[in-house]
């Protein structure tokens, strides 16, 4: 069992280090947030006051954090924790950022010696208290076999996509097409709805035929055709609107900047960014099938 | 077994019309195309020279034919074939067609006692010729039942979608759920090739994540992903552009008429549009694959 | 002076009569509501039960109906006036309907010896009080210098967009391009206003620059920065959602008809139709912008 | 009379400081081509062989550089040519970049008492040339005053669009509306000729009525059309559709920022990177035409 140091325990890194210190790992811990470490002391976590009481001689850290700018603050720039990191410590960081800012990490932590690769989740918080999820990771070959154990341990798919930052491109790209898809299923069964059709009967339909898709056959976005998910319940829980606009946001840069062309991407971010402002924001994704109906 | 009128023998009514024969019913077969009828005959059909000459004594018309007002012209205006057909007969209309077409069908064939359903098909000329088709059906429950048997005989799923018209609005919403699928599938796969992800590791983990769609399954558009795909033989062969833009067009006849509000299937008529306009009219639709290359 | 029988004076139809009577013509009315045909008749005009009183005897017919449908019923199938219309009298037909109506209206016509033209209007119930309105004619150089008169009576500019039905296809793709921009302008306007510009100087200065168009100048949809604009007075009187609506519905129709790729109009249509379903169908169209808003 | 320093004398800023020449200024330059800084010594100019000979002394410093990377490098980080910069000079920063980096400029300037604005030109090399450019400010009160005279020895507009970043708010607002606002031209124009009309009068028909904009008065993108406009010019010269996808490229990432949604913006973005993509990217940006037409 390894010693592994956790920064980030909020809705998502929360769960993961209690599966870590569940699946026998000596886990320290560190959060902005006195109350979310609180948490995770309590499920058998050591609590951390400073972040670098965390990395210092840690086999693994893993931190989930929100944005690209806080990561890269924290291991290279203001907190520059890669400057106290031994070398034979592994950074798997699982934030959802930017493939850039993932590589900017990696290059910065070579540079001192040290493995760092990008491991984005996706499977939501219900994954992350199940187990469940699934990470995307971005390194060499060496360090994702030695990552995968303890990923393992936190989730039920471990992927490799590719070097560093192909973990967070890998991602992106599923999100984005999981954007178009949810709301292609709501047009469509919008459209049904509105020509007569029952949108039980139509969903059954187009999950037989070409139309399959993810949300048709676990997430549902009409209320009323499936039980268990956010659209029978008045669209709460589940992956927030402003979450998905967060992947399209990151989307729509890494293709301004491959100077990629993605026409449905765009107006997926269109879509979910005015449905955020219109005070959706809090609302699960698939609640993007309210933009559709009549009023 | 059955006496059927088959009405239109062309790329798919031609391999349908034969498999009814193959399944021991007595066929009798009429197309404007003597030479499409000298193919379903030697096959072992009957030639008509006139339509009429087909509906007289049959216990089921099938239709398959290229567009509404065709159709229309053929059973209610021109031809005026409801004037002569049974009251005991069954019609079939198989022809993808506007929802209010087949519609204006059932009434004008009530009217005179008759009964007429709707039932487009998906699984293109391959699933004609082997007998794999999907029927999805408009019609009472009765009418459903009464032609479940015959149907089955030319295809695999047979659906019922609602009252009449309701097959083409199932297949209509299908259709155009499966071009946003497949646009954005296109997309999300040349937006992880410009940031250097292996389209074949981006599709595998796509396929087990929630960008998971028919077309990643079984259809992918990136060459060289997939064997035995028109994207692995120069979009050649499949479900031509062509088609898809005239499926896509009955959408947005459809949501004009519902006042419904379909931006992505707005959008993906639009590429399709453009793509057939440059050219790649006779290639597989997933050729919109091309449309994000850079050249 | 001419004796013009006006078929349809509602909204538009009403003060276009009644501007015929002011330029000294005899103007004999008829209309389904005999409430607005006592209206015309109070200024001046002569009321006719049928709409066969109307045309008999008459130099000109001037109609002004809601949809390509009630106008081919009228001249064409149920009433059928062209059965009745003498050889020498002109038909102008106002409404704004597909250009394929109008050249139906025409061949009609010209079977029976008569000349009838398109000639759509655009500058709304404002223009047609103030006798102001643009009139967008289809059809021959003589039929057009023959109605010049009489529309100019009732507008400021009469132009000639070529053979019949051109005077449909040139309004149509007005509108969809003054729906394009109407959204542009609101997008733009919002975007700097979300980045601290004053909505005011924005307008002013893409107004001297390459952003300039007729929205900006004349029709500004930001609350605030134009007088006597519906912007200005809750979006309320001027062009109505519904009727943009119905105008890029054509523009789709006529699309689909020609295979034209039209992605900013389809987006047009969309965004339009999504406002219109949340119950702003009744709203001027410039009130585009509250889409864009965050609330 | 000035003394000016004028750092980056490409295409744009070259013909910008030969005016300022003309106008009796004593211009130093500097570009890291010799090539080009030898065009402006000859045309009167001093050279300078490192930048910051170009800012000591000088009353006024302009900008003309092609990233905001590059401008915040050279005065802030890398060169950081803020630290030997006077008090009493005014910097005038004239690349095209986002907002946030003109604001950064001004924050750093101002931390050591130098005042600096942003200055963004629309007008493209024909204007630089001719000294009829555009530009929009940002900045305050006082400096937009000091800095008016200069601007106008090199363009006839001068606007002031707000506080410091104001300037290149306003351009990418206008350059998203002009891009929407030429394919919109572009779609109505194909959507008519497809209909039988003729571009020449439907442009002329549009630019009287509410379709009207910049684009229709002055850069007809319709071959043929108007005379001395790239569209009639094989689409050579102009404003090429790599500056447009620039702009665009811009204007996505402030609405990212701002969480504005633009999806005519967006729709824009999509196909000129696409057009920009197919190797058309070094045409002037009406050739968006292209896009629309048959092949």
């Amino acid at each position: 069992m390894a010693t592994i140091g956790f920064i980030g325990v909020g809705n998502m890194g929360g769960p993961m280090a209690m599966n870590l210190v569940k699946a026998g790992h000596c886990v320290i811990a560190y959060d902005l947030s006195d109350a979310l470490l609180d948490i995770v002391a309590e499920a058998g976590a050591e609590k951390a006051s400073v972040a670098s009481d965390v990395v210092v001689g840690a086999d693994v850290i893993v931190s989930m954090l929100p944005s690209g700018k806080i990561m890269e603050n924290l291991y290279i720039h203001e907190t520059a924790l890669l400057d106290i990191i031994d070398q034979n410590t592994l950074v798997i960081d699982c934030s959802t950022v930017a493939p850039e800012n993932s590589r900017n990490l990696a290059v910065a932590a070579e540079a001192k010696g040290i493995v760092a690769i990008d491991a984005p989740v996706s499977g939501g918080v219900g994954g992350a208290v199940a187990g469940t999820l699934t990470f995307i990771v971005g390194g060499s070959d060496t360090a994702f076999e030695n990552a995968k154990p303890v990923l393992s341990d936190m989730g039920k798919n471990v992927f490799h996509a590719g070097g560093n930052g192909a973990g967070q491109a890998a991602k992106i790209c599923n999100n984005m097409l999981l954007a178009i898809q949810m709301i292609g299923t709501a047009e469509a069964l919008q459209l049904g709805v509105d020509n007569g059709l029952d949108p039980k009967v139509l969903s059954e339909i187009m999950l037989q035929s070409s139309g399959k898709n993810w949300s048709l056959e676990l997430y549902n976005p009409y209320p009323g055709v499936m039980d268990g998910v956010p659209a029978s319940n008045e669209y709460k829980g589940g992956f927030q609107v402003n979450l998905m606009n967060k992947d399209l946001g990151l989307a729509m840069e890494v293709a301004l900047h491959s100077k990629s062309a993605t026409p449905m991407g765009n107006l997926a971010k269109s879509l979910y960014g005015m449905h955020g402002r219109k005070g959706s924001g809090a609302l699960d994704f698939s609640s993007i099938q309210n933009m559709f109906k009549e009023e």
